[in-house]
């Protein structure tokens, strides 16, 4: 009989995560919630801010309880309904789970997607999924860059700043990327567009990374996307024009520490007084009103084939936390998806 | 014959301004620039953003060269002019220095005033000067408080963050101010009208200072009025409500540091994506197209009794140094003016 094989949270991890801190379990496949579903997960999406959720910790989601499985958003098929809105075989996107299967209210929290548009599952989970829509909304509407603006993006290589990128190319700006090492720093430029980058792990220290940035962007940067904060995001500010704008997605670089107070700090927050700049935070949930929007654009660039993203597919639910811990070293370019499905 | 007695800046402090970095002379009235005035100073300003201008270190302003008199607004009257539109007896206000006679640029440098308007020259350095302007724009433009919300503010008790917690409550909102001792908080409560108050001294660290800003602010903090960074704005982010603006006017607290690099840093930066807010940086010298506005509305509140402002006049040139310490020795309350005119 078919087992729902989850990774639990077993202890809070410490830094990094580690195998001790979760159980791998089979469990029975449950019964949907009354008016959700039960899916056959086919993809788990591998995100930063479920780092922020291990801890027990004020946030803008409750932490995950011990002894559940790790939150995700997951892609699959509906293999259980108790809602007339969604029919066994229905592929769904919505929030579950490290685990094959998964138990999910139903509208509003379940979104049924139509294959047909879009050439596979795995585009809702990034660049039709908060990924993309993070870069979207983080890009057209927190930065709103202007042609010939210079706008600077961090973890460039990443899922998102790939797409941070590619969507202030399309709207008329300059694009350099920050990343790390010469490999991902060719990525940049020779798959996603970027005009220029800077590989952060060539320059020890603040001063000579603010140099690089300034001799990659000799006119300043007009907006910022930022995803990692420390060292990094220091070297950004103090390269910002006047009236700048930072998008601050993440900051991957203080998720992993046991108490962010205890962090270095942010050294050159002073920059936005002289630059009469602004750092703007934002969570892509803001935007749930407008994804469609922003579904309909970037599918419409990604038909045109002036958007391209990268997936990074790992197979096997038993992978998923060495699959998670790609994303803080530094090892993944694009899209970390985990395929749970045979 | 009369001297102009200045106060030259002999080397760059390091840390607090000490009377070695200094040298007191008096040397011959100069001539007017071409186009420009020559005034006899009654007043100077003393604000914290002169120590910036002591440093060797790029910023809006270039750095105050050496063996120049320390620059600071002033106001006086005008004793030789090159100009047709200024007189000699004329009452002005424009950036000179640490000196009894500053030689000025014309229009566009130097402001007549009209000294019937209000009661006294030094309004013009206070609630009508570049201190009024910062107040209201900060808080009118940059923080757009609504009535019912909260506004936090720090260095509450100081010449820009009296004003700051007024302009707040005459736009209907809540205002909460942090200074240093139980007598400068009955000050905020008893004389500018603060609806509460936190003695950042009474608290010992970061998180003990947050939790009294809970207290006293238990809906949390729609705007925030910066003056110090450090600890207190830290303190400040972590109490933040969602979709909070923090206005970035000052962080006195790491303007006498030698390295501002080499501070603690910000630590609480994250909570800007948590709370999805923003930190605008700004300065008072954005907003000189409408400075008209500015001065009729503070003079305005001011003849309706609605505003009161605080000055400490300390007299005498030679006093310039002990004077400007005060600022960040925490123990002046008000907008500390230097007199020199006998």
């Amino acid at each position: 009989m078919t087992q729902n094989r989850r990774v639990l949270l077993k202890s809070r991890p410490v830094g990094r995560p580690e195998p001790s801190d979760f159980e791998i379990v089979d469990r029975p496949v449950p019964d949907p919630p009354a008016g959700g579903v039960v899916t056959r997960n086919a993809f788990i999406s591998m995100d930063p801010a479920i780092r922020g959720w291990m801890d027990d910790r004020e946030s803008y989601m409750p932490p995950i309880p011990l002894g559940e499985a790790v939150r995700a958003t997951v892609a699959g098929h509906v293999v259980k309904s108790a809602n007339p809105g969604f029919a066994e075989g229905d592929a769904v996107v919505g929030l579950g789970g490290w685990e094959t299967h998964s138990a999910m209210p139903g509208e509003g929290f379940t979104a049924k997607v139509d294959p047909a548009i879009v050439p596979s599952l795995t585009a809702y989970l990034s660049v039709l999924g908060a990924v993309g829509m993070t870069s979207y909304f983080g890009t057209v509407d927190v930065l709103d860059p202007q042609p010939g603006e210079t706008v600077l993006v961090s973890a460039a290589a990443g899922a998102v700043g790939s797409l941070v990128g590619q969507i202030a190319k399309l709207k008329g700006a300059h694009a350099i990327g920050i990343a790390g090492g010469p490999d991902k720093c060719r990525v940049l430029t020779e798959a996603f567009g970027f005009d220029g980058s800077v590989d952060y792990k060539a320059f020890d220290g603040l001063e000579p990374l603010a140099a690089a940035i300034a001799s990659a962007a000799p006119d300043r940067i007009d907006c910022h996307f930022e995803n990692v904060g420390g060292t990094v995001m220091d070297a950004a500010l103090l390269n910002l024009a006047d009236k700048a704008r930072v998008a601050l997605c993440g900051m991957i670089a203080v998720y992993n520490e046991r108490d962010p107070m205890q962090t270095a700090g942010q050294k050159a927050i002073w920059q936005l007084i002289v630059r009469k700049a602004r750092i703007q935070g934002f969570l892509v949930s803001e935007y749930l009103d407008r994804f469609e929007e922003g579904i309909g654009q970037m599918a419409q660039w990604v038909s045109e084939g002036k958007l391209v993203y990268k997936e990074e597919v790992v197979e096997g639910i038993d992978n998923a936390l060495p699959a998670f811990n790609t994303l803080f070293d530094g090892t993944n370019t694009g899209k970390v998806i985990l395929k749970v499905e045979d």
